[in-house]
Protein backbone atom coordinates (compact mmCIF):
# COMPACT_ATOMS: atom_id res chain seq x y z
CA UNK A 1 0.00 0.00 0.00
CA UNK A 2 1.16 3.29 -1.19
CA UNK A 3 1.54 6.31 1.43
CA UNK A 4 -1.60 7.69 1.66
CA UNK A 5 -2.10 9.61 5.04
CA UNK A 6 -2.02 13.30 5.16
CA UNK A 7 -0.60 15.47 8.02
CA UNK A 8 -2.22 18.26 9.61
CA UNK A 9 -0.76 21.39 9.86
CA UNK A 10 -2.77 23.83 11.29
CA UNK A 11 -6.77 23.39 12.03
CA UNK A 12 -8.87 26.65 12.20
CA UNK A 13 -12.94 26.73 13.29
CA UNK A 14 -14.36 28.90 10.81
CA UNK A 15 -18.15 28.60 11.73
CA UNK A 16 -19.82 27.52 15.25
CA UNK A 17 -23.33 27.08 14.62
CA UNK A 18 -25.90 25.74 17.05
CA UNK A 19 -26.11 22.43 14.41
CA UNK A 20 -23.17 22.27 12.65
CA UNK A 21 -19.04 22.99 13.32
CA UNK A 22 -17.11 23.96 10.20
CA UNK A 23 -13.34 23.76 10.01
CA UNK A 24 -10.52 24.31 7.31
CA UNK A 25 -7.21 22.73 7.74
CA UNK A 26 -3.98 22.91 6.52
CA UNK A 27 -2.33 19.34 5.59
CA UNK A 28 0.57 18.45 4.01
CA UNK A 29 0.13 16.00 1.27
CA UNK A 30 1.49 12.62 0.44
CA UNK A 31 3.93 14.26 -2.07
CA UNK A 32 4.81 17.07 0.27
CA UNK A 33 2.43 19.93 -1.30
CA UNK A 34 0.45 21.84 0.83
CA UNK A 35 -3.76 21.57 0.88
CA UNK A 36 -6.71 22.55 2.58
CA UNK A 37 -9.31 20.26 4.11
CA UNK A 38 -12.59 21.47 5.01
CA UNK A 39 -14.95 19.58 7.23
CA UNK A 40 -17.85 19.23 9.51
CA UNK A 41 -17.48 17.61 13.26
CA UNK A 42 -20.38 15.98 14.25
CA UNK A 43 -21.33 14.16 17.57
CA UNK A 44 -22.06 10.94 15.94
CA UNK A 45 -25.50 8.98 15.43
CA UNK A 46 -27.90 6.29 15.35
CA UNK A 47 -30.54 4.72 13.30
CA UNK A 48 -32.92 1.63 14.40
CA UNK A 49 -34.82 -0.51 12.26
CA UNK A 50 -38.07 -1.90 14.46
CA UNK A 51 -39.27 -4.98 13.25
CA UNK A 52 -42.94 -5.37 15.57
CA UNK A 53 -43.87 -9.16 15.80
CA UNK A 54 -45.76 -9.53 13.14
CA UNK A 55 -42.77 -8.96 11.16
CA UNK A 56 -43.46 -5.16 10.23
CA UNK A 57 -41.30 -2.32 9.49
CA UNK A 58 -41.95 1.21 11.55
CA UNK A 59 -40.86 3.75 9.52
CA UNK A 60 -41.02 7.56 9.98
CA UNK A 61 -41.91 10.38 7.49
CA UNK A 62 -40.29 14.25 8.02
CA UNK A 63 -39.65 17.31 6.55
CA UNK A 64 -35.71 17.90 5.44
CA UNK A 65 -35.67 21.18 4.92
CA UNK A 66 -31.33 20.88 3.19
CA UNK A 67 -33.54 19.35 0.04
CA UNK A 68 -36.99 20.89 0.88
CA UNK A 69 -38.68 17.14 0.58
CA UNK A 70 -40.67 15.03 3.04
CA UNK A 71 -38.29 11.57 3.95
CA UNK A 72 -39.59 8.34 4.95
CA UNK A 73 -36.54 7.19 7.19
CA UNK A 74 -36.08 4.74 9.93
CA UNK A 75 -36.04 6.02 13.34
CA UNK A 76 -32.58 7.94 13.68
CA UNK A 77 -30.70 10.74 15.99
CA UNK A 78 -27.49 12.32 17.29
CA UNK A 79 -25.82 10.81 20.50
CA UNK A 80 -26.34 13.25 23.67
CA UNK A 81 -22.95 14.21 24.96
CA UNK A 82 -21.09 11.57 26.45
CA UNK A 83 -24.18 9.29 25.37
CA UNK A 84 -23.32 5.41 24.71
CA UNK A 85 -24.68 4.18 21.45
CA UNK A 86 -27.02 1.58 22.61
CA UNK A 87 -28.39 3.96 24.99
CA UNK A 88 -29.41 6.57 22.29
CA UNK A 89 -30.99 3.99 20.01
CA UNK A 90 -33.42 2.46 22.51
CA UNK A 91 -34.12 6.23 23.54
CA UNK A 92 -34.47 7.71 19.40
CA UNK A 93 -37.11 4.67 19.16
CA UNK A 94 -39.19 5.53 21.89
CA UNK A 95 -39.26 9.34 21.75
CA UNK A 96 -39.87 9.21 17.40
CA UNK A 97 -42.23 5.71 17.87
CA UNK A 98 -43.45 5.19 21.17
CA UNK A 99 -41.80 1.71 21.13
CA UNK A 100 -39.37 0.57 23.82
CA UNK A 101 -37.16 -2.50 22.52
CA UNK A 102 -36.13 -4.96 24.34
CA UNK A 103 -34.21 -7.24 22.10
CA UNK A 104 -31.87 -4.54 20.03
CA UNK A 105 -29.07 -5.83 18.46
CA UNK A 106 -25.87 -3.47 16.75
CA UNK A 107 -25.79 -4.41 12.66
CA UNK A 108 -23.18 -1.76 11.85
CA UNK A 109 -20.97 1.17 12.47
CA UNK A 110 -20.92 3.47 9.05
CA UNK A 111 -19.60 6.72 7.92
CA UNK A 112 -22.21 8.71 6.16
CA UNK A 113 -19.81 10.95 3.97
CA UNK A 114 -16.10 10.86 4.91
CA UNK A 115 -15.50 13.35 1.63
CA UNK A 116 -16.83 16.27 4.28
CA UNK A 117 -17.48 14.97 8.22
CA UNK A 118 -17.00 12.49 10.72
CA UNK A 119 -19.81 11.54 11.28
CA UNK A 120 -20.53 8.16 12.17
CA UNK A 121 -23.91 6.11 12.22
CA UNK A 122 -24.14 2.70 14.27
CA UNK A 123 -27.14 1.35 12.44
CA UNK A 124 -29.47 -1.41 14.67
CA UNK A 125 -32.24 -3.44 14.66
CA UNK A 126 -35.08 -3.56 17.38
CA UNK A 127 -37.03 -6.35 18.35
CA UNK A 128 -39.90 -7.51 21.16
CA UNK A 129 -41.16 -4.01 21.01
CA UNK A 130 -43.86 -2.63 23.69
CA UNK A 131 -45.46 0.06 22.72
CA UNK A 132 -45.60 3.22 24.97
CA UNK A 133 -45.79 6.61 24.42
CA UNK A 134 -43.78 8.79 21.05
CA UNK A 135 -42.15 11.94 22.86
CA UNK A 136 -40.33 13.98 19.66
CA UNK A 137 -38.84 16.34 20.37
CA UNK A 138 -40.84 20.38 21.10
CA UNK A 139 -39.58 20.98 17.64
CA UNK A 140 -39.29 17.82 15.83
CA UNK A 141 -42.41 16.96 13.35
CA UNK A 142 -42.70 13.56 11.82
CA UNK A 143 -45.46 10.95 11.08
CA UNK A 144 -44.81 7.49 11.99
CA UNK A 145 -46.04 4.47 9.56
CA UNK A 146 -45.98 0.70 9.85
CA UNK A 147 -44.87 -1.17 6.08
CA UNK A 148 -44.70 -4.74 5.38
CA UNK A 149 -41.38 -5.97 4.55
CA UNK A 150 -42.56 -6.43 0.56
CA UNK A 151 -43.94 -2.76 0.67
CA UNK A 152 -40.70 -1.73 2.26
CA UNK A 153 -38.74 -3.65 -0.86
CA UNK A 154 -40.85 -1.69 -3.19
CA UNK A 155 -40.50 1.32 -2.04
CA UNK A 156 -36.15 0.80 -1.90
CA UNK A 157 -36.81 -0.51 -5.32
CA UNK A 158 -38.51 2.39 -6.71
CA UNK A 159 -37.07 5.14 -5.02
CA UNK A 160 -39.87 6.03 -2.86
CA UNK A 161 -37.53 5.33 0.24
CA UNK A 162 -34.28 7.15 -0.90
CA UNK A 163 -32.30 8.41 2.37
CA UNK A 164 -29.00 6.11 2.47
CA UNK A 165 -28.85 5.32 6.27
CA UNK A 166 -32.21 3.96 6.12
CA UNK A 167 -31.70 1.95 2.91
CA UNK A 168 -28.58 0.46 3.84
CA UNK A 169 -30.01 -0.36 7.23
CA UNK A 170 -33.17 -2.17 5.86
CA UNK A 171 -30.89 -4.15 3.21
CA UNK A 172 -28.76 -5.27 6.71
CA UNK A 173 -31.07 -6.25 8.53
CA UNK A 174 -32.15 -8.57 5.58
CA UNK A 175 -35.74 -6.33 4.59
CA UNK B 1 -50.16 12.72 6.51
CA UNK B 2 -50.10 15.84 8.74
CA UNK B 3 -48.09 19.24 7.25
CA UNK B 4 -44.61 18.65 8.06
CA UNK B 5 -43.09 21.38 5.52
CA UNK B 6 -40.97 23.85 6.82
CA UNK B 7 -41.29 27.50 5.22
CA UNK B 8 -38.42 29.49 4.49
CA UNK B 9 -38.16 32.80 5.90
CA UNK B 10 -34.64 34.23 5.33
CA UNK B 11 -31.42 32.70 4.21
CA UNK B 12 -27.48 33.51 4.75
CA UNK B 13 -24.46 31.99 3.75
CA UNK B 14 -22.22 31.99 6.68
CA UNK B 15 -18.95 30.17 5.59
CA UNK B 16 -18.03 30.26 1.53
CA UNK B 17 -15.22 27.63 1.13
CA UNK B 18 -13.39 26.15 -1.46
CA UNK B 19 -15.08 22.21 -0.75
CA UNK B 20 -17.96 23.77 1.56
CA UNK B 21 -20.77 26.25 1.39
CA UNK B 22 -22.66 26.73 4.73
CA UNK B 23 -26.06 28.35 5.08
CA UNK B 24 -27.65 29.38 8.05
CA UNK B 25 -31.82 29.95 7.09
CA UNK B 26 -34.61 31.14 9.34
CA UNK B 27 -37.43 28.89 8.72
CA UNK B 28 -41.26 28.87 10.46
CA UNK B 29 -41.99 25.14 11.81
CA UNK B 30 -45.55 23.59 11.09
CA UNK B 31 -46.60 24.86 14.74
CA UNK B 32 -45.83 28.60 13.40
CA UNK B 33 -42.60 28.69 15.81
CA UNK B 34 -39.32 30.35 14.38
CA UNK B 35 -36.29 28.09 14.19
CA UNK B 36 -32.97 27.95 12.39
CA UNK B 37 -31.86 25.66 9.90
CA UNK B 38 -27.83 25.34 8.86
CA UNK B 39 -26.81 22.96 6.05
CA UNK B 40 -24.05 21.92 3.34
CA UNK B 41 -25.10 23.02 -0.15
CA UNK B 42 -23.59 20.38 -2.07
CA UNK B 43 -23.23 19.75 -6.56
CA UNK B 44 -23.72 16.19 -6.35
CA UNK B 45 -21.64 12.69 -6.55
CA UNK B 46 -21.71 9.50 -8.00
CA UNK B 47 -20.35 6.63 -7.23
CA UNK B 48 -19.69 3.09 -9.27
CA UNK B 49 -19.62 -0.65 -8.61
CA UNK B 50 -17.32 -1.18 -11.45
CA UNK B 51 -17.55 -5.32 -12.39
CA UNK B 52 -15.06 -6.93 -14.23
CA UNK B 53 -15.67 -9.86 -16.67
CA UNK B 54 -14.35 -12.02 -14.09
CA UNK B 55 -16.84 -11.20 -11.81
CA UNK B 56 -14.36 -8.76 -9.51
CA UNK B 57 -15.06 -5.60 -8.16
CA UNK B 58 -12.86 -2.68 -8.41
CA UNK B 59 -12.31 -0.32 -5.47
CA UNK B 60 -10.25 2.23 -4.12
CA UNK B 61 -8.43 3.06 -1.14
CA UNK B 62 -8.07 6.32 -0.02
CA UNK B 63 -7.14 8.34 2.94
CA UNK B 64 -9.84 10.44 4.52
CA UNK B 65 -9.27 13.41 6.63
CA UNK B 66 -12.28 14.38 8.44
CA UNK B 67 -12.09 11.02 9.61
CA UNK B 68 -8.18 10.00 9.98
CA UNK B 69 -8.46 6.91 8.46
CA UNK B 70 -8.04 5.08 5.29
CA UNK B 71 -11.18 3.76 3.72
CA UNK B 72 -11.66 0.86 0.79
CA UNK B 73 -14.11 2.25 -1.29
CA UNK B 74 -16.19 2.17 -4.79
CA UNK B 75 -15.00 4.58 -7.23
CA UNK B 76 -16.97 8.17 -6.75
CA UNK B 77 -16.74 11.79 -7.45
CA UNK B 78 -18.31 14.93 -7.29
CA UNK B 79 -20.01 16.40 -10.18
CA UNK B 80 -18.84 19.23 -11.96
CA UNK B 81 -21.04 22.14 -13.10
CA UNK B 82 -23.72 21.32 -15.39
CA UNK B 83 -22.50 17.52 -15.59
CA UNK B 84 -24.49 14.86 -16.25
CA UNK B 85 -24.38 12.11 -13.54
CA UNK B 86 -23.98 9.52 -16.12
CA UNK B 87 -20.84 11.42 -17.75
CA UNK B 88 -19.40 11.93 -14.37
CA UNK B 89 -19.74 8.16 -13.58
CA UNK B 90 -17.81 7.32 -16.43
CA UNK B 91 -15.02 10.01 -15.92
CA UNK B 92 -14.72 9.10 -12.29
CA UNK B 93 -14.30 5.51 -13.01
CA UNK B 94 -11.41 6.35 -15.75
CA UNK B 95 -9.64 8.60 -13.34
CA UNK B 96 -9.47 6.65 -10.62
CA UNK B 97 -8.82 2.84 -12.15
CA UNK B 98 -8.10 3.69 -15.51
CA UNK B 99 -10.88 1.49 -16.71
CA UNK B 100 -13.60 2.64 -19.31
CA UNK B 101 -17.24 0.79 -19.13
CA UNK B 102 -19.39 0.52 -22.17
CA UNK B 103 -21.69 -0.82 -20.23
CA UNK B 104 -23.36 1.75 -17.09
CA UNK B 105 -26.83 1.18 -15.31
CA UNK B 106 -27.90 3.41 -12.91
CA UNK B 107 -28.70 1.76 -9.70
CA UNK B 108 -30.79 4.72 -7.27
CA UNK B 109 -30.09 8.12 -7.17
CA UNK B 110 -29.93 8.44 -2.42
CA UNK B 111 -29.41 11.42 -0.20
CA UNK B 112 -26.26 10.25 2.30
CA UNK B 113 -27.24 13.17 5.35
CA UNK B 114 -30.62 14.72 4.51
CA UNK B 115 -30.24 16.27 8.02
CA UNK B 116 -27.48 18.68 7.23
CA UNK B 117 -26.92 18.90 3.47
CA UNK B 118 -28.98 17.86 0.19
CA UNK B 119 -25.67 15.72 -1.09
CA UNK B 120 -27.45 13.31 -3.75
CA UNK B 121 -25.60 10.46 -4.89
CA UNK B 122 -25.84 8.32 -8.05
CA UNK B 123 -25.00 4.72 -7.86
CA UNK B 124 -24.10 3.43 -10.99
CA UNK B 125 -22.92 -0.58 -11.85
CA UNK B 126 -20.56 -0.62 -14.34
CA UNK B 127 -19.95 -3.50 -16.41
CA UNK B 128 -17.64 -5.10 -19.97
CA UNK B 129 -14.50 -2.56 -19.22
CA UNK B 130 -11.85 -1.93 -20.56
CA UNK B 131 -8.28 -1.22 -19.08
CA UNK B 132 -7.33 2.51 -20.25
CA UNK B 133 -5.37 4.43 -18.05
CA UNK B 134 -5.88 6.35 -14.41
CA UNK B 135 -5.69 9.58 -14.30
CA UNK B 136 -6.23 10.60 -10.65
CA UNK B 137 -6.47 14.53 -9.99
CA UNK B 138 -2.74 16.01 -9.08
CA UNK B 139 -3.46 16.03 -5.69
CA UNK B 140 -5.68 13.16 -5.31
CA UNK B 141 -3.67 9.49 -3.87
CA UNK B 142 -5.62 6.36 -3.90
CA UNK B 143 -4.87 3.08 -4.26
CA UNK B 144 -7.06 0.79 -7.09
CA UNK B 145 -7.44 -2.52 -5.41
CA UNK B 146 -9.43 -5.60 -7.25
CA UNK B 147 -11.62 -8.40 -4.90
CA UNK B 148 -13.82 -11.33 -5.14
CA UNK B 149 -17.62 -11.06 -4.51
CA UNK B 150 -16.82 -13.19 -1.48
CA UNK B 151 -14.10 -10.94 -0.27
CA UNK B 152 -16.13 -8.07 -0.20
CA UNK B 153 -19.06 -9.75 1.55
CA UNK B 154 -16.75 -10.62 4.05
CA UNK B 155 -15.42 -6.81 4.41
CA UNK B 156 -19.37 -5.69 4.64
CA UNK B 157 -19.56 -8.27 7.20
CA UNK B 158 -17.06 -6.97 9.45
CA UNK B 159 -16.57 -3.94 9.14
CA UNK B 160 -13.15 -3.99 6.84
CA UNK B 161 -16.12 -1.37 4.37
CA UNK B 162 -17.69 0.87 5.89
CA UNK B 163 -18.29 3.71 3.63
CA UNK B 164 -22.26 4.17 3.46
CA UNK B 165 -22.24 4.73 0.00
CA UNK B 166 -20.20 1.88 -0.95
CA UNK B 167 -22.00 -0.40 1.06
CA UNK B 168 -25.36 0.41 -0.26
CA UNK B 169 -24.18 0.04 -4.28
CA UNK B 170 -22.65 -3.08 -3.50
CA UNK B 171 -25.38 -4.55 -1.77
CA UNK B 172 -27.86 -2.89 -4.35
CA UNK B 173 -25.57 -4.55 -7.78
CA UNK B 174 -26.19 -7.88 -6.06
CA UNK B 175 -22.84 -8.21 -4.32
Amino acid sequence: MSDLVEKPLASKIVFNGNLLNVFSDQVELPNGKKASREYIKHPGAVAIVPITKEGNIVLVRQYRYPIGKVLLEVPAGKLDKDELPDKCALRELEEETGYVANNLKKMASIYTTPGFTDEIIHLYRAEDLIFSKPSPDEDEFLDVETYTKEEIKEMIADGRINDAKSMLALLLAGI
